[in-house]
């Protein structure tokens, strides 16, 4: 079984991994879901869901055909984590 | 009271207006997203909460200071609607 990173909680079973980003303002917010997106274009890989308002993002990542997050899946949480410390919020 | 455009579902006191958009795949969802943050900075309002997965954003939309939505919101989500009219999935 792959672990989850830092700040990810995994949950249900198969596990999805789970995290809330919090921000400062609606533009850091907004920074952070583009920076999602280009990763997402980047890597192939988006999350199964993203659920975002004002000033948090809470994201699910789940891995391909219903199995468990995998090596892609963490390198691409890893790197959701590096955007959001870039951000004012964290 | 304004009542929410075409689609949109009052919820809630004061109300707040919802809608669920569903799209073929991942892409169209995306370019519907990337539509509705444009329309938010030309307009300069933004949904209270969006929750997207791969097929589907379900956007809710408040009014100001606690406020029901009025016309200003209202004029948003007849956007998005128009943004969602154009996509393959609707």
């Amino acid at each position: 079984m792959t672990t989850p990173p830092d700040g990810w909680e995994a949950r249900g079973r198969p596990p999805s991994w789970f995290r809330r980003f919090t921000f400062a303002k609606y533009a850091e917010t907004r920074d952070f879901l583009d920076g999602v997106a280009a990763l997402s274009e980047e890597l192939g890989l988006h999350p199964q869901n993203i659920n975002f308002a004002t000033t948090h993002a809470n994201i699910t990542i789940e891995g391909a055909d219903q199995q468990e997050p995998g090596a892609a899946e963490h390198a691409f949480a890893l790197k959701i984590n590096a955007l959001a410390a870039t951000r004012a919020g964290q």
